[in-house]
C-alpha cells in the first residue's frame, strides 16, 4: 500500500547534516541500507519507507542533540523503539533521520513505596514488569507486542488490563520530553493528581512523535493482587459473548481481564500455542483482588455466562498456565498471520460505547463473512475495543481494496454508534481520513494549530496523524 | 491582596461592543454594578475585581455569539459558573465581559447502559447526583462546594472520592467547547477510550478558561457500590493518622475515601454541624464493594488503623447518616472561617508522593502552630492531597503576609520532595510563580505556546495561570 506517500515533500539529507551527525555521534549513526531498511518498516500492510539515517540514540543528551542538528537543517527525525506499530507510525514517508532508542533500555528507577517508575523510553513492558517482579508490583498495560513504554506513550496504548487499570492516559504520571529545536522539558510530577497549568503530559501521551519525543516516562504501578484467577468460557456465538461481556461491564463487575476470540483466532492460537481450546468463540478473563472477592467476581460473571450460553469455566489455575494462556493471547496477531504464509494484515481498532458493542460486533463478522477474505476477531471487549485482522496477499490488490472497503464500513459504523476510529493503534498513516470525520474540521484545526505551536518547520514525525 | 491585578491593561469596554452584547442579548446582559461586583469574587482571599458586564447564557450558541462578539473588539472573556473558585480564577483583573453559565442547568443525556452522562457546563454535581439518584449510577467526583460541572472541568477538580474514582482528568469523556474565535469544538467520543489523534479533552482540563470555554462536559458515572459503610477512626495525633492512611495506600486496600481533619478542623464542623466527634485529629473514611468486599477492607483497614494509635471505628451505617458526615466534611471550609468573625482564608493545596506525605504534613503543622496564625488542615490524604486553611483578618496585611509566607514554604517543601503545588484548586492569581517554579521555564513556555496558539488576542481569562 502507498497512499501517496513519498509522492512530495521529500528533500534528500544535506551532506552537512550527515558529516554532523557522524562527528556527533561517530558509529552510532548509519546510513548502511541494511540498518535504514530495518528502520523503515512497522508491522503495518504499508509498504517500506526507510529513513536516510538511523542514530542509535543512550540517553536524553543524545536525543537533544540529534534533533538539534536535525532542526537546523529542517530534516524529519522520527522516534524508533521496538517497531511494533500497527498504522505506519515509524514509516519515513519524507525521508529523514530516525532516532533508534531500543538502546534507551534503563529502569532508572523503581519507588515502590509511591508506587511508580521511571524508565527510558527504549525498555519494554516485559522488561519493566520482570524488573518488578520482587517488588510486589506491576504495570498493566500490556498491548500485544512486547512493546517500549515511549512507543507506548506515543500511541495511548492500552491492552487487555485497561478494563480495569486504564491505559497510557491513566497511568503515564511525567514524561521527559525533546522539543522540536532539542530543547528538553519535564512534565508532570510524582504527585498522583495535580491541577497545575496545562496537561502536557496528556498532550505528548497519544502524538505519535508528533510534538516532541518521549525519552522517559515515569508510569504508575499497581500492587500484584493478593489473588488471580483466568478462566476460558466458550459460547456457542460471538454475539452471546459479547451479550455477556456487557451484562458483566454494566453489572459493575472489576474484572481486571475480558478478552474476546473469535473461532478463526482461537483456530490460530491453537495451531501456535498447542492450548487445544475448543473450536468456539470464547471469552479469556482474569479476576483480581483478595482470595474472596476473587471468588464473588468469578461466581458472579460464571453465572452471567451461563445465562447467555457460556460453558462452565476451565480455569487456569498457576501462574504457568496463566502466562501460556495470556501469552498465547498476545501471540493471536502473529498466530493469524501463519494461517496464511505471506500474507499482510490489515488490522481494525475501533472502540465503541459498550452498549452499542454487539451490534457493532454483529454487524462487523455478517460483513467479513459475506466478504470472504479470511479473518479473525479479538477483542478488549470490556471497553467496547476490538479488532479485526483481515490476512491479505499483498500481490492482490483487490484483496487489500476489499480489506480497507471493509475496514471503512466497520470504521464509519463506529463512528456513527458514538465510537472511536481507534481505540489504541494510533492514526498514524492509516486512520488520517477517519479522524477528519470523527473529531470534524475544527477539531483538525485545532489540532493542526498546535502541532504548528510546537514544531512550526514540521519535522517531527511528517504526514503522521495527519498530512 | 491586590498582586498587583488591574495595574496594567485595562481597557474600557468599548460602546459599540456594550451595544452588541445589548442588541444580542436584551436583558440577559447587565451593566448594572451589583451584577458586576457579584461576578467580581470567588472565594479566594483576593480583592474583588469586577467585570464590565454580565451575559447570561443558556446554550452553547449563545456562549459562541458572546465570545465572538467580544473577540471582534479583543474584549475579555471570562466563564463563571458557580463562583467557588479558591485561587482567582474568577475575577476580572483585566476587566472585560463575564459569562454567567448557571442558567446552562440542564442534564442533557443520562446514558446509563454506557455508564456516561451529558450535562450543560452549569449543572452542579448535586444536581447531577439528584438526577441520577434513581439510575443506580453516581458521578462521584466532589470538590467541597457545590460546583459546577463546567468549572471543575476547567479546574481539573477531585475531591474526597479521587482516591479510588480518580479526577475530573480521568472523568471527563468529551467536552463542547467555545474557542477564542467563537468557534465550537467538540472533543472526545462516548467510547471509554480512543487513540485519535491530540487528547484534546485533556487539554481542555484544568486550563482554567484560558483555552477555550466549556458548554458541555460528557462524564463517565460510577455504579452504586451494592454495599457502602463509612467510619470515623480517631487518632492520637495527625502523624499517626498519616502514617495509618501511607499504610492504606501501600497496601493497596481500595478504599473510597480517606479524609484527615485535624483537631481544629474537627471543632469547626463540631460547631458548625453539631457532629459530637471526639476533639481529635480523625480518620473520615468509606468504603465502597460488595457486602463481603467492605467488610474485608474496613477488617484490614480498622487493624492498620489500629497499629497506629487509632480508635475503634465509630461506624455510620445508614445513608441519612453518611450523608450527614459526608456534609460536614464538606462545609469544613465554611464552618472554620465561622471560629473567627470576618477572617478570610488563604487555602493551600500541595499534593506530594504518599511516601512523603508524613513528612510534609508534620513540618507544615509545626510551622503553623509556631507562626500562631489560626488554621485548619483537611486532606484527601489517600491522594497525598490536603490542605491548610490560614484564618486572616483582611484587615492586618502582616497576617496576609504570614499566610503567605507559611504557604510558600509550604509550596516549596512540596516541590523538593516531588509533589505539585496544586492538587485540585487550580493556579489561578494564587500560584503563578510557584507553577514555574515546578515546570521550569521550557515547561511554561511550552504552555504559553499554547495558549497563544489557541487564544492569540489573549481574551480568555487573562492573566490567569501565567500573566
Amino acid at each position: 500500500m502507498n497512499a501517496g506517500q513519498k509522492a512530495t515533500g521529500i528533500v534528500p539529507v544535506p551532506a552537512e547534516l550527515v558529516d554532523a551527525l557522524r562527528a556527533r555521534f561517530g558509529d552510532d549513526f548509519s546510513t548502511a541500507d541494511a540498518v535504514r531498511a530495518q528502520h523503515g518498516r512497522d508491522e503495518s500492510a504499508f509498504d517500506p519507507a526507510p529513513p536516510d539515517g538511523v542514530v542509535f540514540c543512550t540517553d536524553t543528551a543524545e536525543v537533544a542533540d540529534a534533533v538539534a542538528l536535525c532542526a537546523a537543517h529542517a530534516v524529519p527525525v522520527i522516534a524508533f523503539g521496538a517497531g511494533s506499530s500497527l498504522e505506519g507510525q515509524l514509516l519515513a514517508v519524507h525521508g529523514g533521520i530516525t532516532l533508534d532508542l531500543s538502546r534507551m533500555n534503563r529502569v532508572l528507577e523503581i519507588a515502590a513505596d509511591d508506587m511508580l517508575a521511571t524508565v527510558q523510553a527504549g525498555v519494554t513492558r516485559l522488561q519493566l514488569n520482570d524488573e518488578l517482579r520482587h517488588s510486589g508490583l506491576f504495570f498493566p498495560i500490556d498491548p500485544g507486542a512486547d512493546a517500549t513504554l515511549g512507543g507506548m506513550t506515543a500511541t495511548r496504548a492500552s491492552g487487555t488490563n485497561a478494563v480495569r487499570y486504564g491505559t497510557m492516559r491513566e497511568n503515564v504520571l511525567a514524561l521527559t520530553v525533546v522539543l522540536a529545536d532539542g530543547r528538553v522539558v519535564r512534565t508532570g510530577t510524582r504527585a498522583r493528581k495535580s491541577s497545575a497549568g496545562y496537561d502536557l503530559a496528556r498532550l505528548f501521551v497519544g502524538s505519535e512523535g508528533t510534538l516532541g519525543i518521549v525519552t522517559e516516562v515515569t508510569v504508575r504501578l499497581h500492587p500484584q493482587p493478593a489473588a488471580v484467577a483466568a478462566a476460558v468460557c466458550s459460547f456457542p456465538d460471538v454475539a452471546q459473548a459479547v451479550e455477556c461481556t456487557i451484562a458483566i461491564i454494566q453489572g459493575a463487575i472489576p474484572i481486571a481481564r475480558c478478552e474476546l476470540m473469535d473461532v478463526h483466532a482461537v483456530r490460530a492460537v491453537n495451531a501456535h500455542d498447542h492450548l487445544g481450546l475448543p473450536e468456539q468463540p470464547l471469552l479469556l478473563m482474569e479476576f483480581h483482588g483478595s482470595a474472596a472477592g476473587v471468588r464473588e467476581q468469578a461466581e458472579a460473571v460464571q453465572a452471567l455466562a451461563s445465562d447467555h450460553g457460556g460453558s462452565d469455566f476451565a480455569w487456569a489455575d498457576t501462574p504457568e498456565e496463566r502466562s501460556r494462556l495470556w501469552r498465547a493471547r498476545h501471540h493471536a496477531y502473529l498466530s493469524a498471520l501463519q494461517t496464511r504464509p505471506g500474507c499482510r494484515c490489515v488490522t481494525t481498532d475501533t472502540c465503541v460505547p459498550i452498549s452499542r458493542l454487539a451490534e457493532s460486533i454483529s454487524a462487523t463478522v455478517a460483513e467479513a463473512d459475506a466478504a470472504g477474505l479470511p479473518y479473525f476477531l479479538v477483542g478488549h471487549v470490556g471497553d467496547g475495543n476490538f479488532h479485526v485482522g483481515y490476512l491479505i496477499d499483498p500481490l492482490q490488490p483487490d484483496e487489500r481494496e476489499l480489506a480497507e472497503a471493509l475496514n471503512a464500513r466497520l470504521v464509519r459504523r463506529a463512528l456513527a454508534l458514538g465510537g472511536t476510529c481507534t481505540g489504541e493503534h494510533g492514526v498514524g498513516l492509516h486512520k488520517q481520513e477517519f479522524l477528519r470525520e470523527e473529531a470534524g474540521d475544527d477539531a483538525i484545526a485545532l489540532m493542526r494549530a498546535l502541532k504548528h505551536a510546537l514544531d512550526p518547520m514540521r519535522i517531527l514525525n511528517p504526514g503522521k496523524i495527519f498530512s
